[in-house]
């Protein structure tokens, strides 16, 4: 395990021998290799190009929640209770806020202490470093790395609300929402669209005076209908004591159980390639932007935004103009 | 000014009517344009061509801070103060909140109804509906609208923090950020990285207990540096009670000072080219990713998802397979 800094520029890099030692289960090969994802490095076409035969191994778990909830520690128990049926895992600590802060501004990563010294689990924050689509194309492929690293599962935690939610439901295949009693959460709930992309409903801290009325209120939500997909998944309610440990194993177990619906609906391989999609098309996005970059350097669309400004063309026209340079 | 739903799809669209209405002031037909904006609707190209030689003509004024501050009440007292100059404002109050919504979830409109009758003034909320770029590529078409229907002076009011603080920076001359006392500001303002954005500080509410720390806290921080631009502008802290209209012509004074230094120093105009630049590549990028939702519809990007989750292709290789097809 490791979340400690990467040897970056340090020495130079061998692309074959640092995959090699990633998929052994090496710590700091993983890291290094992850580091590179958030780096947008050139040497990550290898790299991916590499791992491409093992990349789809791992189950993708997202958890989210409001701040408070207990992400961290939810996290924590989960890893505690897959380490108990011998499974290897990997947590994406992802922080999708402020393009100007450059590093993570995670909550409480002091639980995962419990697991540092264990080398069947790999833990890594990931902030977006302001490349261009930011954690939404980073995080793709930092899963491969840590599935092509062994892991039987990896649980991407987000911090934030609101379009980060709906991202991790996008990479995930199945996808957890945590909430609390006394935060007011069941609004919160129907106002960030977390209803929809909810796949298990976790009521943390179960111990404390509200935790029925809060699960009385998604199973009103629920009842109201308007979930994402009509496809005959109940999303379960289960109630744990996170920091007690207390309910993580039935979590898990309602994790296998929506793996197994998925797999035998279907809708596995549907949401895997639907990721996948997105992921190409992504880089792809990223690929076509670099060559309006290189435009851009050789004056072709500062001209054209010259002449939009002045008056004399429309953005659309120009933007054509960009397309059929392009494409040319 | 309107505010009202636009008739949209009741009667056929005759662009240059709609366009020579919108340019003559009528508020049906401006409010009717920045509803085809919204809706990213395939008449904006004909709409947008023929706006072009008119649609640089406002100053635009971003507005931003966290929820509490007072930003509709301080926008609807700048209406007033530039409506005593004689200007011709238009108020594009921007929510790029959840996806989900669809809906803008926007804050206390009441105020603007002080203006609700008055024909210099246009009014107009916006959400995003979820298409590609949202509201970032939205807003810039809605302000030329704006613009060309004689509008003086745009002020962009945004809900929010974080990302949207700096998108609305990015369209606007000149980007106030509005405090309050008593909310912790000065570290969220350090946070959310608006320190960089700041043109104009406001310190809002400034007849409550607190106001003169915030400025000083406000000073204390603008004295540790790192602004986006070493350009010589000193951005200025005025205080001001909007409820009671007290500060706003002083914050205009300061808003057209900071115009001239922009002009004096060649700001503006690098500032605006910048501006349709972003427009342009983001226009550009829309079309782009509009083929690869054909080919999509084609089998090719579903084909090549397919092979990268079986593992015989990376993201990349397929990527490129992608882009070479577009540009083929």
């Amino acid at each position: 395990m490791t979340s400690a800094a990467p040897a970056r520029g340090r020495r130079p890099l061998d692309v074959p021998d640092l995959v090699a030692r990633a998929e052994a289960g090496e710590a700091r090969a993983v890291a290094r290799l992850i580091s590179l994802v958030e780096d947008a490095s050139p040497a990550l076409r290898e790299v991916m190009a590499l791992l491409a035969p093992r990349a789809g191994h791992a189950r993708v778990v997202g958890l989210t929640g409001s701040p408070g909830v207990g992400k961290s520690t939810s996290t924590s128990a989960l890893v505690a209770a897959y380490r108990r049926r011998g499974m290897k895992v990997g947590v994406l600590a992802v922080d999708p806020s402020s393009p100007f802060s450059g590093g993570a501004l995670l909550g409480d990563r002091v639980r995962m202490q419990d697991h540092a010294t264990d080398d069947g689990v790999f833990i890594r924050s990931m902030a977006s470093r302001g490349h261009l689509g930011g954690l939404s194309w980073a995080t793709p492929q930092a899963l491969r790395v840590l599935s092509a690293a062994g892991c039987d599962v990896v649980l991407i935690e987000t911090v934030g609300v609101g379009q980060a939610e709906v991202e991790v439901a996008s990479l995930a295949d199945t996808t957890l929402v945590l909430l609390a009693p006394g935060m007011g959460d069941g609004i919160q709930a129907a106002k960030a669209g977390i209803l929809e992309v909810a796949d298990i409903f976790v009521v943390n801290k179960a111990d404390r005076e509200g935790a029925d009325t809060v699960v009385r209120d998604i199973r009103y939500m629920l009842s109201l209908g308007d979930r994402r997909t009509d496809d005959g998944w109940r999303p379960p309610i289960l109630k744990t004591v996170a920091a007690k440990g207390e309910g993580a194993d039935e979590v898990v177990a309602e994790i296998e159980r929506h793996g197994a619906w998925l797999a035998e609906k279907g809708e596995l391989d549907r949401r895997r390639r639907a990721r996948a999609a997105d992921e190409v098309e992504a880089i792809a996005l990223t690929v076509l932007r670099a060559r309006i970059g290189d435009l851009r350097g050789g004056e072709n669309l500062d001209a054209l935004a010259g002449r939009v400004v002045a008056g004399e063309l429309d953005p659309y026209a120009a933007a054509d103009e960009l397309v059929a340079g392009l494409t040319a």
